[in-house]
């Protein structure tokens, strides 16, 4: 149960880093859905290592390979294996970590947890699983392409972009290296990771995502309500440390005569602080939520930590540094988006009469 | 499998704000545990109705009886039946909402769904709902006791509690009404509620809960960390628009130098900007976290709305005034982190030879 | 988990024998389903003791009370709460039984896995559970009405219908104490038990079920096969030995030449040895299957057997008397047919684009 | 939910025999098993085609690959990948096929339930799917060691073992092309299925299971019942058409007096027509059971059938012919009692405080 997501669309993963391959099966996708594959390997193309010189420059070609499920190119409802191969495997690479835990990093708490533990690269909390969270995705996005989903970085330390969603052109996020849609806020995002680039350092951001042409009525009411299946799944990420959706933290600071969203005469509302969800059910206006990722933990600098005997030692990241993971997981959180919404549209045929 | 929370402990609940009764099944309990009936209730009494000027006045007793499960005093390992009837059913409040979709309410969105609405006061949508996680989740509060599980109100709309946790003491939580262990912001912040509730108003605040004295290794790394079911739990609260744990959004503006929790050598860490957890696992030091809630949709004040037809119309609230959940909603955030622990405790004998 | 049935539509149950009450929560259940409730209470007194004299004769009124989830006489599609009181606890007249494990009973088994028993009467091993399951299942029938579900005694002991049940008239399975749509057998059938009864000793039989008018495409091909699940429900019941569909082992005797079943040019088939399932799908031709119980481990003569201290003794049933289970368990076969044939067909509404 | 089986200890798999390869993924293995790998592919070899005369010829080396999970040959506790690549995809052999429905085949449900098919030799329901169950079930069976499980043939058409399963053998199963531990049935088995195979035509048998030294305690007493996960298990196994543990159907002619198992001192029984389970959950005695085999569809006959436009057309089956999958399927009978045995074992551990 601890690998896999969804409940009718559920998609079950496996792999490390630097094991021989990552890959999973989706689950639960109906039959007679023809599949767009260069739309699933152009996802995971926005996600792989290497794009820009501000992400890390690791290599990895991340071709998906489909085992089965799909039939002369349409879904068959079985059940759809996938693969991943990695081909980038040095884990003579990380050989100075054998013993050693990295200060932030699940190391540890692996360790304590399982008695065992790869420590090839991280193993299996890589984030290299998200890029089987894509194919996932993508082909989630195939299944409910009457919803736009749309996430950017909205936020890099510091530096936000000072503007509502609604005034952002989404097709120009992937205009430039930090996946910001504006313009001016990009290029100050851009020069402020390549600053910590070069200290050796790394940086937190933030991700704002919004799924418009919403269809009203998508979350279960009490403990799958769809903003907390999307919460859950943002969490997943790894480095998030916080979800917020419609007025969020800000919410809390306000009274209900100013929060209260105003019905239109067509059931749309005035204000959207409810950010499309009313009781954990879409009412047809944007879903928009914004995720937290803390900087990574892994940064090229001197740090002191223990080793598996507990006795203090120190650790300086080797190999590719990664200063800001913010942009690379713009299209994770599209991906994860696109399994909870086509999860819930499915799982909607059964609830009425 | 929507009305569902857990995985080996896993609740299951029922009911309607205005129907016979509410209740729940409780499963997966070991068996051989003393039960101590008053704890619970004592749990049910700290969010019931009523109990202090600045909550609402309506009167419920929320009195649950344990129908199976329970012999002689102790959990049988069979499934846990309760109820809580309801005594206050005065359906007659809501009669001018039959036709009516209250503004921010789940009243719309559920008539879209399910082509049907139990207009008594928000039925199943109703926070009533979560006297039964506080039953289920006092009972997991047994099973765990070894861990110390405190929420605290920490703000109440712009009045925040300026102090770190580790400087509060716990057990004044409950000596005011708001529920905040911090004197002289409980002060004010009671004082900023009953402003609110004098003008009919509602207002937003956060809670923050600590666990202390955590066991290592609770969680699972990938779809069910620790701190994304923890997420998921809290975004299942009525008016919750966001979680935090850790370092949160601030986290987001830092860099992985200043970030990163440096070892100590019996493991423990110097700083917990991880907020306790690594790569969704428990590390042994506090997890922490901070749910933020906006304020209550029903207002005592005229608000313009649309009802079933599509009919411009105006609405005002009746009946009893809550004009900030926040400290009610303490109670419920302790029981449902309690469910999250103790059901990753119990996985967690299953997972290493 | 261990006390939930079912993916889509699920219910979860609850209860001992000689507890306060018994009772579940139906979950899934679609919204705007008119709700029979005279229909359920007839199924409840189909299985409830003492219809007549050849079941145990003591007296229950089983009257299902609905908690939640009907409103103004639909499903809202939230979850359904229902209970069923005990009215019949008489508890002492298990006291004898504190410290004795019965022969072929689950008191045994039940005091080595969970260190505690409750003693009384069974506790939530008694059949008095399959009550839960006819609500249940009587309300998966009215979601599923145009299938046609008939169960029917076919035998007791070596008392055998010696029909197929194309030749019976299942409008006359109620006519008879025994449940047995051919009379002639009935009398027989019924005659044999009373001789049992007599003897304070129980016997054995089975029950066949027929589902017609069928619609194709039930069931989910690898793991949850039509077939699969019915037998899983089946086995579920208490007494229940084996379980076989279409052919079943006599099957096992046959050769692919004579055992295939041949198209007509309308999709169906010559003849049904298949039991309408191929592949764990429907057909569209009949589902039948049919169902063995073992007799009641509960006699009125005296067994040699030991206690809690592994000491010899003996012990002899008290109370109330059941000859023979099967009649009373047609209903709950029917029940759970329903619940598995309701949960295929909401689940089948998200399999095809 | 549909592909994968088991709750704690859980297989998800995917693939079609004539797809690029089939495979899986086994979640919630315990972490620090070392495992055997040679003791998986001999398990395999058990299954593969080919390896006698008496069962298909078709030529596939069914060698597994592990893809993650394991490190240093030992489990890691993460999710176990792992990929069989199909090296004998003659789709050609297939295409008389493409628009024909076989007698007693899944062409037509499928083709029904989803819109599609994959002709391609039965697709997603070719019995190929069982040699991933037989890598998940090799796997659990070094998890659960300690129990013994014997599966062998125990009837082919009308021969059968005449003698009880406590004078077999079982270190002779092997011995024979036939699996069965009696030399002189084996003998008798395998002149029939020489006779049947010259004839082009198929026959079905029995295989019994038995499971020694059991620990007491495995299986949840409701819907999880020990006895009802192995009877879904069985009937999931392609081909199959019945189950029955203990005393079986010939229990349902029995009398309570002579059913009932009678305790010794120790709390064994003097017989066990209960098959080593009371109340769902083992009491330590033998489990055993048996599985009814109809005879495979595809004869080497001609025969009557439709088309997709239901045209009476006429079908001969091409290709290798597998005159009885009996022996072949002893090795996967296994494989699901080691799955669901491992799964209930490790359940066990979170079930008494």
């Amino acid at each position: 149960m601890f690998n896999s997501f969804g409940n009718i669309l559920r998609v079950t993963t496996y792999g490390e880093s630097h094991g021989v391959a990552i890959g999973g099966v989706i689950d639960g996708c109906p039959a007679g859905m023809q599949v767009d594959f260069k739309a699933i390997q152009n996802e995971l193309d926005r996600r792989k290592p290497g794009q820009s010189k501000i992400v890390t420059q690791r290599k990895e070609p991340d071709t998906v390979e489909f085992l089965s499920g799909i039939f002369e190119g349409k879904t068959t409802g079985a059940s759809i294996g996938f693969v991943i191969k990695n081909t980038n495997q040095k884990s003579k690479d990380y050989n100075h970590n054998t013993n050693v835990y990295r200060p932030s990093h699940a190391d540890y708490t692996y360790d304590k947890k399982y008695g065992i533990r790869d420590h090839r690269g991280g193993g299996r909390t890589s984030a290299r699983e998200t890029a089987n969270w894509v194919v996932a995705g993508a082909l989630a996005k195939q299944l409910i392409k009457h919803i736009n989903i749309n996430a950017f970085t909205s936020s890099v330390g510091d530096i936000f972009i000072n503007k509502p969603y609604q005034d952002l052109d989404f097709t120009k996020t992937e205009g430039n290296m930090v996946r910001c849609p504006d313009n001016a806020s990009a290029g100050k995002m851009i020069e402020k990771i390549n600053q910590i680039r070069k200290a050796g350092d790394t940086i937190g951001g933030t991700i704002t995502c919004v799924a418009q042409n919403m269809p009203i009525g998508l979350g279960e009411p009490i403990f799958n309500k769809l903003h907390a299946e999307l919460g859950k799944a943002m969490l997943s990420i790894n480095a998030v440390k916080g979800f917020e959706f419609g007025s969020g933290f800000c919410g809390a600071k306000m009274q209900g005569s100013e929060h209260n969203d105003i019905f239109n005469e067509d059931g749309t509302t005035q204000s959207n602080l409810s950010g499309g969800i009313q009781g954990g059910i879409s009412n047809g206006m944007d879903v928009y939520f914004r995720v937290a990722f803390k900087p990574v933990a892994t940064i090229m600098q001197n740090q002191q930590t223990i080793n598996s005997e507990g006795d203090l030692t120190e650790i300086m990241g080797k190999g590719r540094h990664d200063p800001c993971v913010v942009p690379r997981a713009v299209p994770v959180v599209e991906a994860l988006t696109a399994l909870v919404l086509a999860d819930f549209w499915l799982l909607n045929k059964t609830r009425k009469i």
